[in-house]
């Protein structure tokens, strides 16, 4: 099977650690009968000064007939004055996932054992901590009618909250969908008690979950989960919640790993998913062959996984990259006293050995 | 100096816990010159059974024309099934504020050496954290309008977050005043990337700094400050921000100190504030004498501080809570191995020693 990648290295690491995850593709390809036809195309800051603009039509009809788009990082301060509809984020990442009808991000977050002195949290906290968090990505609060109107002595602005029975009922399946594939377990989040959109949330979801009766749901309040993902992150398997409360609860749940280098993401819900690493441009260490690749190889596994489901494959990625971490190779973010240092290149080669 | 407190006990532990703070505001009362008149009122399920209403007018009436308001806990499970305009927390605290003209919530969350090991954060990250967060509590999307409609294949639904400059002026004010007898720094959290209301939140406050050059002002997103609460939560002094990131923040703050049984709170900004712990009304434990009382007393220690300006004696309650945690005694929700384990009863008795 021949699969299509539209590949969109970005800026700063993104440069750099998308060749290395492609390495790792390679490596793995033949054993389960694989092959990939990788195709470059600007975006962000690299589209900007080659063409003017972040998202050039021919990234965007290159991604919309690939299998999958691998996405590498966008953005960095060369572009951060340009005007709100020229920036790398605004102008490129959310008008691709829209054109692309992706509206579900998905960010698993997994204790790697090894690295578990790299968080904040007690080792018996976080220890066999692997929950995945799926947010809503096109609507809510980020997306609805906003307005400023001058009242006496000042302003008064105002953002709307708007959700959608559909919009709630397709990533809710989703949810429930990768919970079959994991421990069974969906925790919806909402804010059930105070907003009429959480009210027809929670209604929906408890509608849907009707056709999973092999998946047991819960709810939480927002607040009450983030409270509950310091206290005993354990807990969670899939978590699904809209755009916002997301947002917040994905960043947050990044800080178990310790480590924003090792977190993979995607965006799905259409026919042409997108993945790349949670972590950003990193302009600070860009070009210099000192950052983190595993985020983004664990973001290949994931395009296995969900894309193509080529779900062995992409174990075998991950199991890899968790030897890799146990004999103690470390890139810099990572880095602690007793472990060997490696750059960018040699953490993948590594990997690829794992794999043979 | 008479001061009149409106004593409003209500449900559960917060039968058990407020006359125990009470004790202690009497124990350190002649030492400044300091009188108290506890007036006793119904609030929450206690007056609904006995008047039909969770704030019946004579309680409303009371606080208004006392100098504080003290409160412990409203509601439990033999009130859950009641309409909602008859819930305790909904129909009774809400309508409490509202009338009281309480805009903001108080929160201070400190990590108290004795009890770090009970954070399920590491010690190194969490041993001197001293921070405090101010919540706007009347405006933004929970008391925004809100509708649903029928619309084809389902439903609409929409809540509206909308707040004037005059409502972000006056908590960020309180925020500031409040950061000036701390270590003059300000965090104002909010989203002004992608939202109107942040937008307004972050001119409004970037304009009231000018009134305080003494006091540094920073800026941070709400799923970024999720993170770093988690990452390097010592940073933080005064976090200051809207309704919903507040309710959101607060709560995860309050994992930091490792138990809920130990955070104060109040709500300020009208003539008469209101004091009550941050945990609810535990109605698995209520009436056996188990309930933490500390919690209770630091908010009388917050009431000397806020509504009497009473620092001294407020520092000298905070420095004897410390005492005895030091010297191991813990009531169960903190207990652990090697401590002296002592009822509510005892524990107050513990902290009044300590005063003398
Ligand atoms: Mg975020
Ligand atoms: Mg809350």
């Amino acid at each position: 099977m021949t699969y299509r990648i539209a590949v969109l290295p970005g800026d700063g690491i993104g440069v750099e650690v998308v060749p290395q995850a492609l390495r790792v593709l390679e490596a793995i390809a033949s054993k389960y009968g694989m092959s990939f036809q990788f195709t470059e195309a600007l975006i962000g800051g690299a589209a900007i000064d080659a063409t003017g603009h972040p998202l050039p039509t021919e990234t965007l009809e290159l991604c919309q007939k690939s299998d999958a788009v691998f996405l590498g990082a966008i953005g960095g301060p060369k572009w951060d004055t340009l005007p709100v509809h020229l920036r790398p984020e605004g102008a490129a990442l959310l008008p691709l996932r829209k054109h692309l009808g992706l509206y579900a991000n998905v960010r698993p977050c997994r204790a790697f054992s090894a690295l578990i002195d790299a968080s904040t949290l007690k080792r018996d906290v976080i220890e066999g901590t692997d929950l995945l968090v799926m947010r809503e990505l096109t609507g809510g609060l980020y997306f609805g009618e906003k307005k400023r109107e001058t009242i006496e002595g000042g302003e008064r602005a105002v953002d709307t909250l708007v959700y959608t029975t559909a919009e709630v009922e397709r990533i809710v399946r989703l949810a429930f969908e990768a919970a079959r594939k994991r421990r069974g377990e969906v925790c919806s989040v909402d804010k059930a008690n105070v907003l009429e959109s959480s009210r027809l949330w929670r209604e929906t979801t408890m509608r849907i979950a009707a056709d999973y009766p092999d998946v047991t749901l819960t709810h939480m309040y927002v607040d009450n989960c983030a409270m509950q993902l310091v206290r005993y992150p354990k807990q969670f398997d899939v978590i699904v919640t809209e755009n916002m409360f997301g947002d917040i609860l994905t960043d947050q749940a990044s800080m178990l790993a310790g480590s924003l280098g090792m977190l993979p993401s995607a965006s799905i819900g259409g026919q042409v998913a997108l993945y790349e690493p949670a972590h950003g441009s990193a302009p600070d260490i860009a070009g210099q062959n000192k950052a983190n690749p595993l985020a983004t190889i664990l973001s290949a596994a994931m395009m296995l996984e969900y894309s193509f489901n080529q779900v062995e494959a992409a174990r075998e990625i991950e199991k890899a990259v968790e030897a890799v971490l146990n004999k103690g190779y470390r890139t810099g973010d990572i880095m602690e006293a007793g472990k060997t240092l490696v750059n960018t290149v040699e953490m993948t080669d590594r990997v690829i050995e794992e794999l043979a």
